[in-house]
């Protein structure tokens, strides 16, 4: 007998993989106990109200459409703090009217054409792994709105061991590709955080970071060639490892987010899996030093695969670590040459930069933030279901604003939270991937919660948030995306001839205006 | 007494660095005899006949604006074969009415503003290094004709060490800009072979590709944030080292050349200057087989800084061989730490795919192979004066495709000169970049012209040549660009749906359809 695993509807990830009463009672222990609520309970699904479905698919694509109350609830909204808390208080009045699961392109371009002409919203889903509303129908001005699930489409459909590339259906997630390419002896090697939980298409369309601190971060550096529906046509774009052909098709869709096609497969650039691998953990006396230390090791050509800094709150609380410090994971992996050369050269910078080669085992260090990382958010899901706001932030500046960036996040935030929350929330930071001229770096806050204000108090924080990034000229995201939440300050960030470019675009591919209505564009 | 160098006004580079007669005989004596005529002499300027302009710049700006029919004539063409051709028989037909050197953005805003109420096209001129058609004129529906030409917008504004970027105007050449950078330690290191005759601006707009084999190939990715006149208004976008905030707005105008805006002054990465270096030249069999090493270092993470692959008879004319075999010139550079370890990997790789190290000495190869480089513009001119047709195609291709590119173009070019020259002319071949997944392979054909009939003929080659690279899917340019030369095959391959968002770009950020008329659109 075979059991599947259920994912939730409610939150993130697998339901037999949330958080237990045991590990609950551990994390909220280290809490403020009045900080903490009591459980919100998890609705049972047959008693959530959803409104009747509006809109009826048209026959020929109906089997492959579904009004299933559990399937509904679970493709209205992303993953962020306030998806969870509306959907844990069964707040679903934007549950789509229908999810669909397209096997063949020809289903894509039906249902688009039918959207057309109903005037239905159509939302393509990815993994539904959004942190910023990236899937939340918001507007009022469609009949009727469609979650387009690609997941069925999910084959590699072609290996390329030449060019080590590979045509992949948008529709897989990271887990069912990764299977696929395994036996060829490759691997894409882009591992989010959401990596489980996340498709193809999704990065592409969201320009997602993965596993890589230097060179491979984003998705959009894996493209050879996409294949993207719009309601106007078909782009299919020519399969090249370079081009000086005109302004890049590719990077038009990247970062689309679903407003101008749906990504329906793409040649992606692979990688043979590493045989060489050498890691460290250093730490640092406090987080500027090490900012330093990251910054000197990214102007070097060393390209570390990993290279991620935590600040000392962050190392506390993820990587086990009780001395203050801050500490750096530094990893190199290759498939093709041993790279301890590279780490030696590495850590010799680092110790220039007054970092310490950690004197607990890199295994343990590495495999501890590891786990914590995968872990997290589930941990958020059980948190936000105590009474606990936890909520996390990422952007990009160059290197000369880091230091400032980081320093008015967290005095920011800390002053939002007071504010909002009655008390300070904590923040801790790291640095997830880095640049010869810049950073990314990737902040977390737990706040106490007003119970019935979550939502509202996430939205000021987060606002609170995005004003100093926005304020400091870094970018309002870095690999969450744009969304719907993070609109007001894109647009800030977007200039307005691009903007206007982007319209144009927008009324040239979807001139009716139904591919996810709300994001990108106001 | 300070003497100034003069730019030719009809062929490539300095007057003074021209073939002479020594140098010339030489070359010819090369060639079978009855390929070479009588030396076309160049008109003097005095003797052009250039139409009378037929408009005039509004007062304002009238003082960086001239009609000198030597600046007129030098600003007319690009610097392809047919461009020398036509400049050397007095055919200025399409000459600009007027040459403006802007030295201000506001004078640029003026200028579009101005040309947008007289219906003046306006030519942003780059370093003028054009091989596609790209700066000149062959629309009939403008009442004049303005040509931009930024060189005296040439300064490094800003340099931010601590991020590794500055911040730099457009219109400075690459020594100009180079000179700027080195009192503080820094390169851009971006060396295409145009390099003393192109702008910053012009590689921007035309993606060039430069010095580096791999990685660091496209000027693309060297941008962190650009800033672009265009007639519906100004674009800067914020200065970020990566960004997941929606599409690239940067990556619309990388490859707009000049249809979409003028840029006027970009934030690039920089680079410490290299202090460790290594390299070697290895050879092989055949291409084919050195084709298959260069894929295997290409995949294995080494990332040589130079890996140029010339073919047996590139190898025979440009770096001095004489023993039929293809040639590998290999190198690594560091600013940081010793490259050794990575050529003898690479050298490791090369040898278990045929090759053997070059019994010449290194720099003897590598020397000879970058003297000819830099003259070859200079040699392509004598021989185009002395009746011989020498043109490049370029392009790239995923690896699965390279060999078949490579014998496609050679036989089908060797065939297209034979029926259209009456004999077959010489084609030889050589790899100027390289990435995991492709290849951009680059071909030299000289064949022999007939006098008055040269244009033309270029042209037949041309097609044949680009129709076999968009029949085998490869890319119409690497990183030659569109211009006007390459139009019809670029639109067979950008896909249609993406042309028409281009055509709303342009008729939004160009409305009145002044800018770089009959390049990217028909």
């Amino acid at each position: 007998m075979r059991t599947e695993r259920v994912r939730s509807w409610w939150g993130w990830g697998w339901e037999d993989a949330a958080i237990g009463e045991a590990e609950r009672a551990g994390l909220l222990a280290r809490l403020p106990p009045h900080w903490v609520a009591d459980e919100l309970p998890v609705p049972r699904v047959a008693d959530l109200e959803l409104r009747t479905p509006r809109v009826d698919a048209p026959e020929s694509v109906r089997p492959i459409c579904t009004v299933h109350p559990h399937v509904r609830a679970a493709h209205t909204y992303g993953k962020a703090y306030r998806d969870v808390i509306r959907a844990l208080r069964g707040d679903l009045g934007v549950a789509p009217d229908v999810v669909a699961y397209p096997e063949t392109e020809a289903q894509i371009v039906e249902i688009l054409d039918w959207a057309g002409d109903a005037n239905v919203a159509v939302i393509p889903y990815g993994g539904g792994s959004s942190v910023v509303g990236g899937i939340e129908y918001r507007g009022d001005v469609h009949a009727g709105v469609l979650s387009l699930d690609l997941t069925r489409m999910d084959r590699v459909l072609e290996v390329d061991r030449t060019s080590r590339a590979a045509l992949i259906q948008a529709g897989a997630l990271g887990p069912v590709l990764e299977s696929q390419l395994a036996p060829h002896g490759y691997t894409l090697r882009h591992f989010p955080q959401s990596f489980e939980f996340s498709t193809l298409g999704g990065w592409l369309a969201t320009r997602a970071g993965g596993h890589f601190a230097m060179r491979h971060t984003h998705i959009d550096d894996f493209v050879e060639a996409l294949r993207v529906v719009s309601p106007s046509g078909i782009s299919q774009t020519r399969r090249l490892p370079a081009s000086g052909a005109g302004p890049s098709p590719d990077r038009l869709f990247l970062g689309s987010e679903g407003t101008l096609g749906v990504i329906t497969q793409a040649w992606v650039r692979l990688q043979d899996r590493p045989v060489h691998k050498a890691s460290r953990a250093i730490s640092f006396g406090d987080f500027a030093v090490g900012l330093d230390a990251v910054r000197a090791i990214a102007q070097s050509g060393l390209d570390p695969s990993n290279c991620r800094l935590l600040d000392e709150a962050e190392a506390a609380i993820n990587a086990g670590r009780a001395d203050g410090r801050a500490v750096l994971v530094l990893g190199f992996e290759s498939a093709d040459h041993p790279v301890d050369t590279a780490l030696v050269r590495a850590l010799e910078i680092a110790a220039e930069h007054g970092g310490s080669v950690d004197a607990k085992s890199t295994q343990d260090s590495v495999g501890d933030w590891r786990t914590a990382f995968l872990r997290m958010p589930y941990v958020r899901d059980a948190l936000a279901r105590s009474g606990v706001i936890v909520e996390t932030f990422e952007t990009a500046c160059t290197w000369d604003a880091a230091v400032r960036v980081c320093d008015e996040i967290r005095d920011g935030v800390r002053a939002a939270t007071a504010e909002i929350c009655g008390e300070p929330g904590l923040v801790t930071g790291r640095v997830t991937h880095v640049y010869p001229d810049g950073v990314a770096p990737y902040f977390t806050v737990i706040a106490r919660a007003r119970r019935g204000g979550e939502v509202q108090m996430w939205d000021q924080i987060k606002a609170a948030a995005s004003d100093i990034l926005s304020g400091l000229g870094a970018s309002i995201t870095h690999h969450h995306a744009v969304g719907r939440d993070h609109l007001r300050w894109y647009e800030a960030q977007r200039p307005d001839p691009y903007g206007e470019v982007l319209r144009a675009a927008k009324h040239s591919l979807d001139p009716r205006g139904v591919l996810n209505p709300g994001v990108l564009f106001a």
